[in-house]
C-alpha cells in the first residue's frame, strides 16, 4: 500500500485524539484519551506513539503507510525547532522537543503546530478555505484563536506565535480582563471567559431573562451552551450578548480585512453554535464599517471541517510543505 | 555606464517630486513641483517622464543608467495591474492604469505602490528596517498609513490595499470619526486628523493651555507643529494629547505583534518629530501589554530614511523583484 494516510494528533489540556485521515481530508478513524492529564511529556508521547500504532493495526495498516503525521497542541511553539514554549493545563512542557521526541519513533515527517493554526490549515485543504491562497481563520470558543493562511502556507512570524488575533486589544477603556492580565482584548470581551462577567452586568443593568441572574445566580455557570439556550428561547438577556459579542467579532473581521486585505475570513468554534442570529450580525457589522473601502469581496464564511477539525486540522499540517 | 540609478516619484495630492537614488539609497538629486494638481492623469504622467528625463540629463545620465523605475502614490492601488482605485486630492485617477502609461515610456521596469508601502520598503531596504525580513512599518502624520514586509516583500493582499492599520477599530466607543466615515478607528483618536476634536475636549475637560483654546479659538487650527510648540513649553493640554496619542500608537503596536510576531516595528511620519516624550511612552506601552508574551524580543525603531523618505522609499520599490 502506498504512503496515503495521514495522521493528526490534537494533544488538549483535557484530551489526546489521535485521528488517520485520507488525502481528501475525511477521517477514517479515531481514538480519544484523557488519562495524559497529569503524566510527563515523555509519557504523553509514548502514549501517542502506541496510540498511533494500535490505531493503525485496528485499520490493517502500519508505520510504512503514513504520509505524515501533524500534530497541533494547546500551547505556544517556538516553531523553527518545534519547542514548546506554553502549554495549557499540561505540566511539564515549557521546553519540551515535542517534535523531535515524536520524529523520533516515525520515519514519516512529523508536523508540529498551535492548535489554532492546524484548524485553520484543515479548513484552507479541506474546508471553507478552499480555493483562496489568503484566509484568516477565527476560532471562537472558550478564548479565540486564530491562523493565517497567505500564499497558500501558515504564516508563523518570528517565534511562531503569529495570528493571535484574540489578544488585539478592541476596547482598552473596558476592564473586562483577558486571562492574559491585559484589558479590552478580543478575548476579554467576545469569547466564553467573558460570558460570566458580561451577563453579571447585563442583569444588573436591568435587562429581563428568565435563564440569568436573580437571587443567589452563579455567573460562573454562564457558558455559550446556556447562551445556546436562552437564544431558543427568545431570552432578552442573552440575546443582547450574542449581539455584543456579534459586534465586536465583526470589528475584528473588518480590522483582519483592513490588514490583510484577505479574500476570505473562516469562523469556527463553539460559539458559532449560536446560529444565524450570531454570524448574520458579524457579517452585517463587518460590511457595514467595510462599506465602500472593500474593492472586491471578502468571503466570510463559517467552518465546514466540523466536529473533527482538531485531528483533521492536525493531519493536515503533513501537507504544508507537500 | 552600467545602469545603477534608481529613479523614484513620488506623486502626493500637494506636490509631485521625482529623485534619483544611488544603490546604496542616497539620493543623488530631486526635483519638486506643485503645478500638477489639477491637470489631467496624462498630463501628470507627461510631467513625469519630462521631469526624469530633465532630472537624469541634469546628472549627465541617460534613461539608460535607469535600473528601475518606482512610484509611490497617494491613493489605493489594484496591484496586480496596477491600477488607481483611489487618488488623494488628484481628479481623474481611479480607474487609471498608471504603471502602464509611465512603462510606455521607458525601459526600465516600472513599479506603482501606494505611498506607505513605498515608505515602508525604503525602511527595509536603507533605514531602520534593514535586517529584518518581517517589519511592520507605520507612518504617523495626517492620517496613519502603513506597510507590512513579510520574508523580504511586500505583503499586499487580495487587491493591493493590505496594511491599512490605520483604519483597525481599537476605540469603537468614541464619537471621534475618521474621513472614512468609521468611529474609533486608529485615524479617528491617534493622527493629525484628530487634533482640532480631541484638543477640543481637552480644553473644554479644564486641562490648563497657553496655546490651546481659550474665547474664540480656531481648533482647526491645532496641527502636530503646534504640539510640538506645546511639548517644548511643557504645556499640559498638548501634553496630554501626545500621552493620549502614544497609548494608542502603543496598542497597536502590541496588536501589531500578537498578529505578525514581526521581527521589528518602525516608526515614521511628520508626528515623530514630537520625540521622546512620544515614542518613549509607545514602547512603554507597547512592552508593558506584550510582557511575558513577547517570547523573543521585538525591535521597535524610528524610521531614520529621513525627509526624502517618499521618494527614497518609491525607488526602492524598483528592488522589491531584483
Amino acid at each position: 500500500m502506498s504512503k496515503e494516510v495521514l495522521c493528526g494528533v490534537d494533544i488538549g489540556g483535557t484530551k489526546l485524539s489521535i485521528g488517520l485521515v485520507h488525502a481528501d481530508g475525511k477521517l477514517a478513524d479515531s481514538i480519544t484519551m484523557h488519562d495524559h492529564v497529569g503524566k510527563e511529556p515523555d509519557q504523553i508521547v509514548a502514549q501517542t506513539v502506541e496510540g498511533i500504532h494500535s490505531l493503525l493495526a485496528k485499520n490493517s495498516l502500519s508505520a510504512d503507510n503514513l504520509r505524515g503525521i501533524g500534530v497541533g497542541t494547546a500551547g505556544h511553539l517556538r516553531y523553527r525547532d518545534g519547542i514548546l514554549i506554553t502549554m495549557s493545563n499540561l505540566r511539564g512542557f515549557e521546553g519540551y522537543p515535542l517534535r523531535e521526541r515524536l520524529q523520533q519513533s516515525f520515519d514519516a515527517p512529523v508536523a508540529v503546530d498551535n492548535d489554532a493554526n492546524a484548524q485553520a490549515f484543515g479548513e484552507f485543504k479541506y474546508g471553507s478555505g478552499i480555493g483562496f491562497e489568503n484566509m484568516i481563520f477565527m476560532t471562537l470558543s472558550t478564548q479565540i484563536g486564530s491562523g493565517i493562511v497567505l500564499d497558500g502556507r501558515l504564516f508563523r512570524g518570528m517565534t511562531g506565535t503569529a495570528g493571535e488575533i484574540g489578544h488585539t486589544i478592541v476596547e482598552p477603556s473596558t476592564d473586562l480582563t483577558c486571562p492574559c492580565g491585559n484589558r479590552g482584548c478580543l478575548i476579554a470581551v467576545a469569547s466564553g471567559v467573558a460570558l460570566p462577567h458580561v451577563s453579571r452586568r447585563k442583569a444588573a443593568s436591568g435587562i429581563p431573562s428568565k435563564l440569568v441572574g436573580g437571587e443567589g445566580f452563579d455567573y460562573s455557570t454562564v457558558t455559550g451552551e446556556l447562551i445556546l439556550k436562552g437564544i431558543r428561547a427568545a431570552d432578552p438577556l442573552c440575546i443582547s450578548i450574542v449581539e455584543d459579542f456579534a459586534d465586536y467579532i465583526g470589528i475584528a473581521c473588518y480590522n483582519v480585512f483592513q490588514i490583510f486585505n484577505p479574500q476570505a475570513i473562516v469562523l469556527g468554534g463553539g460559539l458559532m453554535s449560536w446560529g444565524d442570529i450570531f454570524f448574520d450580525k458579524i457579517t452585517a457589522r463587518f460590511r457595514s464599517l467595510a462599506g465602500s473601502m472593500m474593492y472586491e469581496d471578502v468571503a466570510v464564511r463559517k467552518a465546514s471541517v466540523g466536529r473533527h477539525s482538531g485531528v483533521i486540522g492536525a493531519a493536515s499540517l503533513a501537507l504544508e510543505d507537500a
